[in-house]
């Protein structure tokens, strides 16, 4: 780090004297953290703007979407591995010339018009900053889930229902999400199994008005998954009843988890508004309360989580961002 | 028409008596009117799952997106022609087995839950109806401008801009989007000329400040364009300044009207609130201020009109729907 002897500020970039010549500090338009497709999108639109852009990652660039095994609702690339998506978007954006730090995001100062971001290497100063560091669905924690997720254990009944058409699946959970996703596949499946390991729902009374009707679906009450078995693929799992102790195999060909996510938060954890659920509160423009901050993907909250909707996100984030840089910079 | 005896109603479904055998009318799940990338999503996302869908388009498919020579910012498939990309929806969409009906829609009836829709040649019965019929770029409607549409002459500088990098551009307007797109095109483009027909600007004052600054920009004021020139692309504009009156010519590479757009709105006019510019409000969820009716993509009210949000829209309002139908019928 260079020592300054004196700084001052004209229009949020700081200037300093070393030495008595002035030196204007490397301020970028945008930092960009997270390279799913809501972050992906945003590299595209920033770097076709033409802001002085740059990208973090900690692990590998993709997002949740890598593990998904087939995606089959992002318009005009149908029947696509979530890992060959991803990485058509990875290119998209480092052939406009965006350039991805692996780099881990510490801290972040607010105090001053231009934010300072800190990582586990280096020290970044942004006018502006886009977190899209996505969500993680809610693990089960049992023996075989981990194997065998993309390979029949899905956490996304709208994303991948319809590859079980015709067939049989479970779901675990009691909440509207279970539920909703139980009526999904329903209207899909043979049969669906729907596990809650309490004997009463959580849902809203209309969606189990709904369920009951359903002649398809068989509710285990009091029953939660202890393993998931299968070679390369879900074949069957095996549930205990809490209340008898009975321990069974169910024969399955997809197990939907749907316990809930969970927004991947950290360095910005004590500074930005979070709902109930601890996702970030943004307006209609992907804003948060904190001016020139913007969350977009899944880890804003949002009615609906999906790549379509994260992409829009990016491209509303970024197209706020260079407002905002115009209105005070 | 069949001409029924009786006919009542058991959960918004109507049932019909015709001498004395019990007739269920067909109702379809969801109608998708328009189809460009909103209504090809929302098709996408409808027939995955396997909600009774019909789409309809009283012209071709694809949207306005049709009419861009080269995209470049939807996340995946650089630089595609907009024919190309929707074509690609379109065939993912069809693929999946969606019926897209060549019918102007004329009138809708929504006094009862299910709604009834009239179009030039049938009538149809829909629990839920999803509007995507999108917008249309305010026309100059000089001579010239059309032939060349797509080959120079642009209306969208957050689409096109990226591909006059180093060029001479001409900007329309001179209201928040005519500004905004010099401002943008400033930082990516030789020069650029902005013609405005009065000799004050509309936009914001902040705007403007922005925009005096810029030395790459150049205002002519009280000017109007006459004609657009060229062979194959734009090679310049005849103008004229309506004080004196002078003719002359710019050489231009490029020509941005930023002049506005205006949604397509027809049938459902009278039913559904719209703001200030006749775009449909709709809430988060794409809901408009009918229960079960839907706005997507660039006919509804939202801050940014592009491929990403318009393929967002779609799946949210399905999504909805579906929620819709579950607890209604």
């Amino acid at each position: 780090m260079i020592k300054y002897t004196t700084c001052y500020k004209i229009k949020g970039v700081r200037r300093c004297y070393s030495k008595g010549v002035i030196i204007i500090e490397n301020v970028y338009d945008l930092l960009i953290v997270g390279a799913g497709p809501a972050g992906m999108t945003a590299a595209i639109y920033a770097k076709r703007a033409k802001l002085n852009t740059l990208m973090f990652e900690k692990s590998f660039p993709g997002g949740q979407v890598v593990n998904t095994y087939e995606v089959d609702n992002y318009p005009g690339l149908p029947n696509i591995s979530g890992y060959e998506l991803v990485d058509k978007m990875r290119s998209h954006a480092e052939n406009l010339g965006i350039e991805i730090k692996t780099e881990e995001i510490n801290a972040i100062d607010i105090h001053e018009p231009v934010k300072v971001i800190k990582t586990d290497k280096n020290e970044y100063k942004t006018k502006t900053l886009i977190i899209a560091t996505g969500a993680k669905w809610k693990k089960l924690g049992v023996k075989g889930e981990k194997e065998l997720t993309g390979l029949g254990v899905s956490y996304c009944a709208t994303c991948d229902g319809a590859f079980y058409n015709g067939k049989t699946v479970a779901v675990i959970g009691g909440g509207d999400v279970a539920v909703e996703d139980a009526i999904f596949l329903s209207n899909l499946c043979k049969k669906v199994y729907l596990l809650h390991r309490r004997d009463e729902l959580r849902a809203v009374k209309i969606l189990q008005d709904k369920l009951f009707e359903l002649e398809n679906i068989e509710i285990l009450w009091n029953t939660q998954v202890k393993e998931v078995i299968g070679e390369n693929k879900v074949e069957k799992i095996t549930v205990i009843n809490t209340s008898t102790k009975d321990e069974y195999e169910l024969e399955i060909d997809g197990l939907f988890v749907g316990i809930g996510t969970e927004p991947n938060i950290n360095f910005f954890e004590d500074i930005l508004d979070k709902d109930a659920q601890g996702y970030i509160i943004t307006d209609v423009n992907c804003e948060t309360n904190v001016k020139g901050i913007y969350a977009a993907g899944d880890v804003a909250n949002k009615p609906l989580r999906q790549i379509v909707t994260a992409v829009s996100d990016g491209a509303v984030a970024v197209y706020s961002a260079e407002r905002y840089i115009i209105e005070n910079f």
